[in-house]
């Protein structure tokens, strides 16, 4: 089975990690099991824990370390500019219901447009698979309305479960 | 392709550790790429970082959280008790050239027993798939002989590879 995918993408400031925590969160209200993957863009590398038999077993020179114990699995990878197909092959591995990505814009899979202005939505409109928008402007949900891209995502969700 | 996958294994304060991180750097500098994967057991969780989108995500709810950018991919997951074979299909999505393991003693993938005592090679010598045992004791080679276990990991690698 595949598991399915829903892409939160939008330009900076326009909410994405609010909105993906706040899904998260509604997911796992209903018993859905999330999974989540997140571009973090290219200046910054994500924050590594200290002193851990992972890292040290990167520094030693490992591509890749992982550790696994008390329910928990912490992986870390080197990987330059990975193709996403080739991460969420990872997560499909795993026990989830949905896998939620921000990010990736030009990836094909069902996404959600954030805007912040009718600019925004000129500039995104063209992106494949868009399942709807939230943001300002005409003919696009207010993000704001936060209980309605709730209920969206809720719908959506059991469309597809 | 299957990614060959070693284990190494032995009671406590037997060296494993140790000899990974020699292993992983000497696989390193014959230009093998390496992923390592180690059981931490089952009281300490290991450590997590702090502050990062990926830990904020976790804690809204995510069973899985991963953050990729600037050439690293962070990933964290709840996985209570996960079987290895979930944990080695994640890494044979990835492009190693091999797995090393620290721990998981029961798995049947080829292993290299680490002997604190001749014991520890009577507990440990009904194992699947023992390729060699270093260590103290008869018929075993001595760990110490550091360059004698390098030579062996060379060695086998370059038997697989």
């Amino acid at each position: 089975m595949t598991i399915p995918v829903l892409q939160v993408t939008g330009f900076k400031e326009s909410g994405k990690t609010t909105l993906l925590k706040r899904w998260t969160a509604l997911g796992k209200a209903n018993g859905w099991k999330v999974g989540v993957l997140k571009h973090h863009g290219h200046q910054n590398e994500p924050l590594q824990p200290e002193g851990v038999d992972s890292l040290e077993l990167k520094e030693a020179g490992a591509v890749v370390s992982g550790v696994e114990g008390a329910g928990v699995f912490q992986f870390l990878a080197d990987m330059e500019e990975p193709d996403l197909s080739t991460l969420l092959n990872i997560y499909q591995q795993l026990p989830l219901d949905v896998i939620l990505i921000e990010g990736y814009k030009k990836a094909p899979y069902p996404k959600v447009l954030l805007l912040r202005s009718t600019d925004d939505k000129a500039s995104l409109e063209d992106l494949d698979n868009i399942q709807t928008a939230f943001g300002p402007g005409e003919e696009v949900n207010h993000f704001q309305d936060t209980d309605n891209a709730d209920a969206w995502f809720e719908q959506y969700m059991r469309s597809i479960l």
